[in-house]
C-alpha cells in the first residue's frame, strides 16, 4: 500500500513542458495504421476513411480551471462557448470543416444544475454558430475544480489539407485580424481582480473594454478566412492556429517544415484597443502578440505568386516571409534592429494565468 | 466581478445524478445533420462517414481522481491501461471495432515525467493489445488531482450495429464472464486502505486475490466475444457494457428498448473467488453484480432461435428473458421470490469510492 507513487527518479514536467512532454512520451509509437496520414503534432490527426474526396479531422482539448480560465470572472456561458471554438479553431487550421463535437466534463457537485445549464448554452450556441453538432459526452463529479475536454471531428478536401510542415524557402507568412488583444483583455481582467480582492467594495473598472474582453472571453475561430482564401483560389503552405502566441506557432512551423522566419514589427496587426491598453498598463505590444496567445487567429503561409490575391484583404495580413533555416526566427524591429524570437508561448505546467 | 458563479435558482446536481444530467442539458438538442445515424444515449454515437460498408463510432470517457480511482492503491500503469480499455469497451458494445483513441490528460505538477511514463505506457500497452493507435492528446497542468479524458474511434458493419434499443419480447439476456469481481475487488483494497490509514506500519493483506484484484485494477474489454458472436452468426438485438452494475445496464436496456426484462439470480455468473470474498466481507452478491459495475462485461439479447448457438460457451451466460414493458424489471430469487430490480448503479455526483 503506498500513499504515493514511488518512481526510480524524479524530472519534474515543467523541465519539459506541454510540448517537450508530449513529445517525449509519443515518441516511441510512431502511427503503424496506413489511414493514419497524419499522427499526433500538428493542430489534428488526419485519417482516411476510405472516401474517395475527404480525410477525416480530430482533435483534443482540455481546459482546466485556474489554469485555463477563472471563473471569478468568466461566465460559465462565455467558457462553454470558448470551450467549443478552441476545438474548431485546429479543424479550420488544417483547412477543414468541424462536424461534430463530444464533451466531457468534471465539476465539483457544489455547481447547480442551473449552472451547467448555462455552461451548455454557451456549448450549443457555438455549434449552433458554426453548424457543428454535440454527438457524445460523459459527466463527472471531480473533487475539486471544473475540467472540460472537448473532441472536434472534421473533414477536409484531401488536396486541400494544410499541414504545419509545408513551408518554403520565400514564401509568405500571413496573419488573420489582429494579435494580442486578448492577452491584454486578460490583463485586464486579472488588474480588476486583484484590486477587487483587495478591496472587496470597490466595483470593477473594465472601461468600456468590450473588444479586448471579448477577445478574451469569447473567442471566435476563422471559419470566415478558410472561406475566403478558398474563394480567393488561394491555398497555403502551412497553417496553424494562434493559441499559444505567435513567437510559439512560428517556431512550430519553422522546426515542421525546416526553415527559417524573418517577421516584420510594423507588419503585425494590432487593433488600436490593444495598443492603448498595452500602454496604459506599461506592457510592451511585442509580449502581448509575440507569448500572449488566446488570439485563435490564423497564421499561414503562401506562395509569393498569391501575394496579389490577398494583398487588399482587410483581414489578412502579409507579416514576412520564410527565410533558410540557417537563419533562424527573426523579428525586425521599426528601428530596423533584429532580434531572435525565442518560442515564448504559454506553457501551463510553468506559468499560471 | 464575482467570486463565485450567481444562478438564479440552486438544483443540486446530485438531484438528477449523471444521466438524469445529460438528459437534462441535451434534451432540446436532438441531432439535426442526417449523418448522424445515432447521437447521444447509447455506447457510442454512429456516424455516416461515406463509406459503403462502415459506420464510424466515437464514445468519450472522463476519469476524476478521487471519484474514478485511488492512486493510494493504482499503479499509473494499471490505471493508464484502464483508461484506454473502459472506453474500447463501449465501441464493442456497438458489435465495433475500435481504431484510434485521443487523449486529454490534466495533472498537478507534482507528477514527475516518469510517473507520466508510467501512465503512458499502460496506455500504450493497451493500444498495443486492442490494435487501437493513440492519434492525438493534450496535456496541461492542473491546480489539483489527475483527469484523463479519452475519446475512442471505432468503426462497424453497416448492417451488424446493435444498439440499447433494440430487444423485443421472448429475447434471451445473456452477459460475458462473470459479475461483480471488480467491485469485490474494490471492497478489499478500500478496507486494506483504511487499515493501513490507522496503522500506518502494518502492511497491507491482499490475500493473494489475483483474480479479484485484477478485474479492479486491470480490467480487459470483450472484443473477445464480439469475435465469438460473429463467428457463431450470432446478432445481437440489444447491446452495451457494463460499467455502472447490471441493473444500471438492465434498466437502459430497457427503458430504451421500451419492455421489461426477468433475470434469475441463480443464473448470473460469479467467480467462486467473488463469491468467497463477499462471504467473507458480509456482502450481499447482488448487491456486487447488481449495483458495484465496473466488470465491463458485456450484457446484449438475442433471438430465442440463437439459444441453441450459445447455450454451450463457457463465456456467456443466459440469465434471463425480455418480457412485457408492463411486467418491470425482476429479479427471481434463487429461492423463487420475484424483488423489482431498481437502477441502483453507480452515480458520481452522490457517492464516491
Amino acid at each position: 500500500m503506498q500513499e504515493e507513487q514511488k518512481t526510480p527518479s524524479t524530472t519534474p514536467i515543467a523541465q519539459l513542458g506541454e510540448f517537450g512532454l508530449i513529445d517525449h512520451l509519443t515518441k516511441n509509437f510512431p502511427p503503424q495504421d496506413n489511414r493514419i496520414i497524419k499522427g499526433i503534432g500538428d493542430d489534428c490527426a488526419v485519417i482516411e476513411t476510405g472516401s474517395d474526396t475527404h480525410y477525416e479531422l480530430v482533435t483534443t482539448d482540455i481546459l482546466a480551471e485556474g489554469i485555463h480560465f477563472d471563473l471569478a470572472y468568466t461566465p460559465l456561458k462565455h467558457l462553454g462557448y470558448k470551450s467549443v471554438v478552441v476545438n474548431l479553431s485546429d479543424i479550420y487550421a488544417m483547412n477543414g470543416t468541424p462536424k461534430y463535437i463530444t464533451v466531457s466534463v468534471a465539476i465539483s457537485s457544489k455547481y447547480t444544475v442551473e449552472a451547467m445549464e448555462e455552461f451548455y448554452t454557451g456549448m450549443y450556441l457555438a455549434c449552433q454558430n458554426y453548424g457543428v453538432e454535440m454527438i457524445g459526452g460523459d459527466t463527472t463529479s471531480s473533487l475539486k475544480g471544473l475540467f472540460v475536454s472537448i473532441t472536434a471531428i472534421g473533414e477536409v478536401e484531401k488536396d486541400k489539407v494544410v499541414y504545419r510542415n509545408g513551408a518554403k524557402l520565400n514564401d509568405l507568412i500571413c496573419v488573420s485580424g489582429d494579435l494580442g488583444a486578448a492577452f491584454m483583455g486578460l490583463q485586464l481582467l486579472e488588474r480588476e481582480k486583484q484590486i477587487f480582492k483587495e478591496h472587496p467594495g470597490v466595483q470593477p473598472d473594465l472601461e468600456n473594454q468590450h473588444y479586448i474582453l471579448g477577445r478574451q472571453l469569447k473567442p471566435e475561430a476563422r471559419k470566415d478566412i478558410i472561406k475566403l482564401l478558398a474563394e480567393k483560389g488561394v491555398q497555403p503552405t502551412a497553417m496553424m492556429d494562434i493559441s499559444d502566441g505567435l513567437s510559439s506557432e512560428l517556431t512550430h512551423i519553422c522546426r515542421q517544415s525546416i526553415c527559417g522566419a524573418r517577421v516584420y514589427e510594423e507588419k503585425i496587426p494590432i487593433h488600436s484597443d490593444t495598443y492603448e491598453m498595452a500602454v496604459k498598463m506599461k506592457i510592451d505590444t511585442i509580449t502581448a502578440y509575440m507569448n500572449g496567445g488566446e488570439d485563435y487567429e490564423l497564421l499561414f503561409t503562401i506562395k509569393q505568386e498569391d501575394f496579389e490575391k490577398v494583398k487588399d484583404l482587410e483581414d489578412i495580413s502579409v507579416i514576412g516571409h520564410i527565410t533558410d533555416p540557417s537563419l533562424g526566427l527573426r523579428l525586425v524591429s521599426k528601428q530596423g534592429s533584429e532580434v531572435d524570437i525565442a518560442a515564448a508561448g504559454w506553457n501551463s505546467f510553468t506559468e499560471t494565468k
